[in-house]
């Protein structure tokens, strides 16, 4: 069964291995875990609903405590501290879960009928704030997409699938694959996420570099908006004005409900490897990274974690016999201390891969990149959607881990990425409940332009005492590196939306005028803002 | 000097060889030009100025007759009929012609302050009536954006290029090409129109297999709206709400005027090539295009023209025993009458193209594909922009020539193409005035993704007796053809743009809820409704 307080599924631990507990005691001090309140606490802290009866939609409600504490919460920090203190401060009203487009349209019109706000909800695994509900006078609706779950339509020939809104990550590539396809998108989220939640938040997956983001897959579909049915019909291409799915995608429920979802999809490849090659420093390491996309060498998957990153996941991994082997190695042809590990995927036939792995070969060399093969690269691929059931490891360990990310143009890479490392390592000690504080930070790019690249920054730091200022702390960290980004020419978010969470640090990146076309657009859809309110938009 | 009434320049005039003639005539009969009218005796008729003085701007615009009727009109076939005949009725009040994104604000305030209309102008070549003003009570102005034609600046680093809105695509090459750098991006009209202009109708290039549209090289830039300046920041990608960047391609001028636009641009590949292959019927090559483009062979460029088109090629290609000599050989391989022929690109590295190469014959093999080599791909690389001045050239012999072109997913190719010729090619005979007229049809597909491709559809037609029925007869073509395109799942322009031509029929394609999207945006930004009005929304 899913945790209701946690990530992904209870039977499911991961284990950090004794060198790794030894590796962040050194850099952060040992941890001291914090209690966790149990599920029944909060369920007896759930209020009565505040949702008026209607015959139309009363059987697609469920407004039982455990329910409404289950589709309470996301999984960002803020989230998770709630969670394990049993502080979640609001809850939901109840939680409908619509199986039809039909169905969504009755919610939409109790919703406006009765002045109800309602929030769609996909896998739930948000870490900005998408689908927390505030304290609001109106009552809240939460609705849970999953019920529409299904491969709807598959034309092979046009090669386009569609998919009920709430079909998550697995499901949406078990049911193409029974057919010989794949969608390939593969965000970190993708065993919880869903395909509707993707296109809300403009998601990006792993293997971007091959299949595109979520803009590029998603081809048209069905929004229930309180204004009627908006249907995106699939058009490989167009000229004909501003783009409506342009529009839906990012949208984050502030237009209206994703129903129905029609992706690009692909044959599934004749081969897929992912090969591990070590730089004996980051400016070698970037440089063929930036070549390597610059040259349009048509790698499927490339990321590139800097040398704390890197020295942290040899130290995480266990093995350290075989690590050590490894490191040895490396060291004696001149990649040591500094060292940057960067994982490259190839997809596609066999004469492709062959083609490009030679290219993605000669371009590494020339920046003395050491080619180590694909054992690495399979570890990674076998663990890839394994990382967010760390944190957990982590917190029973007393630590807290979160991710900041952003995206920028080559020449400022390096620039926002110091930033951001220096603020997150440095934060702790700028207030004085936490002055003697460390946080243990480490980077890495993973999706890759010929104009610039994401950088994903891991933090992990001590709880403190209580909860309350275990959350300063985050706050701290969160709200001033977020300002140093989009004053910095970052975006807010790369992957993971705006919620509630970088709402307030939008208007900087889109400025007045692009704050106006979105105002706009939402309010003409949704006039008195009862759809997920806050959200995008504060 | 630049046509006044045609395309492109005085001094190149394509001549049509005897053959080609004589091919023409058999198809829809011997054509008798109509009697041009003369420039002088058009700018006799341009009514005076109704633009109010105002010392602000009175220096930035020119109300000369001459130039008024050089920015009456596009190059759409009923621009043509009006250049032709003299008849344009309306001409702008004025032309400005603005250096910086100072002056056109203050053209904008002006605008505003005195209610007057305003149409920016790029490069002119519009086809669908973006820049034809209409009849109204507002004095008109056309803003000529010909003044800001530089490369403002050149990031190596991110690749990204800084020009101003109304550089011309020979210029944007030419600028770029001096550091080693393209933009790639080659619509058949880039001699005439503009970096702006491709942005401001969604535009697409013959290489966008490779290059992408230009919504995929526009990075962002500056927009002057009468809501102030929209910055749009250069971000690689971003999931922080609707892509503002998006709201702006294909906003044909009704939400600002574009003045700078930041491109994504690429190194001068090391290898480029274009390859020809013939195929001996419609279904093989359609299928092996589809093939090529699913299996993501990574070419530069594909064009596939159906048997008509390759048949007529040939035939106006001149050289009639070097073409008998390539039939000859052809028949003998098994491709004859019904032959399609089809071009490819390879552009990249030495080592990409080769790959590419080897895939791209196998592919082709696979569909009973004859590869004749670089040959023949060389002459179309040559003659790829100088297909605008054959219709001179059938003008002068009395024949009107015009396309249609529009996209759909590929198990919809098929169905949309022979409802498109079908209706173009009996269209005139269904009014009684042009009871025995023919049209001559032929297609190319050009623009190739996952799921579908463009479809380009070329008609020639007899000049009636008079101008007023020639724009009859193609207005009769255009509607009830365009009609079928949005009823049929195409949309209503894959490259050309809406403009007022393509107006009436956009609301099929976005639907209603769409339309209320895009008015809205117009409205937000243009709540009187001055800029390029009836352009995009009627």
């Amino acid at each position: 069964m899913r945790r209701w307080n946690g990530w992904g599924d209870e039977q499911f631990n991961l284990e950090l291995p004794a060198q790794g507990q030894s590796f962040l005691a050194e850099r952060v001090g040992s941890g001291k875990p914090l209690t966790d309140a149990s599920l029944e606490s909060v369920c007896e802290k759930v209020p009565d609903t505040r949702l008026p009866a209607d015959a139309s939609v009363d059987e697609l409600i469920d407004t039982s405590p455990e329910t409404r504490v289950r589709h309470a919460r996301g999984q960002s920090l803020p989230d998770w501290l709630a969670m394990r203190s049993g502080e979640f401060g609001v809850f939901p009203d109840g939680v409908a879960r619509p199986h039809s487009s039909m169905e969504v349209q009755k919610l939409l019109q109790y919703a406006r009928a009765s002045n109800v706000e309602l929030i769609p909800y996909g896998g739930g695994t948000s870490v900005a704030g998408h689908i927390t509900p505030l304290a609001s006078n109106r009552p809240v609706l939460t609705v849970d997409m999953g019920g529409m779950n299904r491969l709807i339509d598959l034309d092979r020939e046009s090669q386009i699938a569609t998919f009920g809104a709430g079909t998550p990550g697995p499901l949406v590539e078990s049911q193409l694959r029974a057919h010989g396809y794949t969608l390939g998108h593969f965000p970190q989220s993708f065993e919880l996420s869903t395909i509707g939640g993707w296109v809300a938040s403009r998601s990006s997956g792993q293997q971007s570099l091959r299949y595109g983001r979520i803009e590029q897959l998603f081809a048209g579909g069905r929004v229930e908006t309180l204004q009627g049915t908006l249907d995106l019909p699939t058009i490989p291409a167009s000229s004909a004005g501003p783009d409506i799915r342009e529009m839906i995608l990012g949208s984050e429920g502030r237009v209206g409900l994703i129903t129905e979802v029609k992706v690009r999809v692909t044959r599934l490849p004749e081969h897929e490897s992912f090969h591990v090659v070590f730089f004996p420093d980051w400016d070698s390491a970037r440089n063929a990274c930036r070549s390597l996309v610059q040259n349009r060498t048509q790698l499927s998957m490339l990321r590139l974690s800097n040398a704390m990153e890197t020295e942290t996941q040899l130290a995480l991994a266990g093995h350290p016999h075989l690590i050590g082997m490894l490191e040895k190695v490396l060291s004696l042809r001149g990649a040591d201390d500094g060292k940057c590990m960067m994982t490259f995927g190839l997809t596609g036939s066999k004469h492709q891969c062959s083609s490009v792995r030679q290219e993605a070969k000669r371009i590494c060399s020339q920046y003395k990149g050491i080619y180590t093969g694909t054992r690495l690269g399979k570890k990674w691929a076998e663990k890839r959607f394994t990382m967010p059931y760390l944190r957990e490891a982590l917190w029973q360990m007393g630590y807290a881990v979160d991710t900041l990310e952003t995206a920028t143009d080559w020449d400022n890479v390096d620039n926002l990425l110091g930033l951001m490392e220096t603020s997150l390592r440095e934060g702790l000690q700028a207030r004085k409940e936490s002055r003697n504080e460390r946080a243990h930070v480490f980077t890495h790019l993973s999706h890759f332009y010929g104009q610039g690249c994401s950088i994903y920054t891991t933090y992990v730091f001590r709880v403190a005492d209580s909860y309350d200022e275990t959350l300063a702390r985050w706050q701290h960290l969160k709200n001033t590196t977020s300002e140093l980004i989009v004053r910095n020419r970052g975006t807010i978010s790369h992957q993971h939306g705006v919620g509630k969470d970088h709402a307030p640090f939008l208007p900087v990146e889109k400025g007045e005028l692009g704050m106006l076309a979105i105002r706009s657009l939402c309010q003409t859809f949704d006039p008195d803002g009862i759809l997920n309110p806050k959200t995008l938009i504060e």
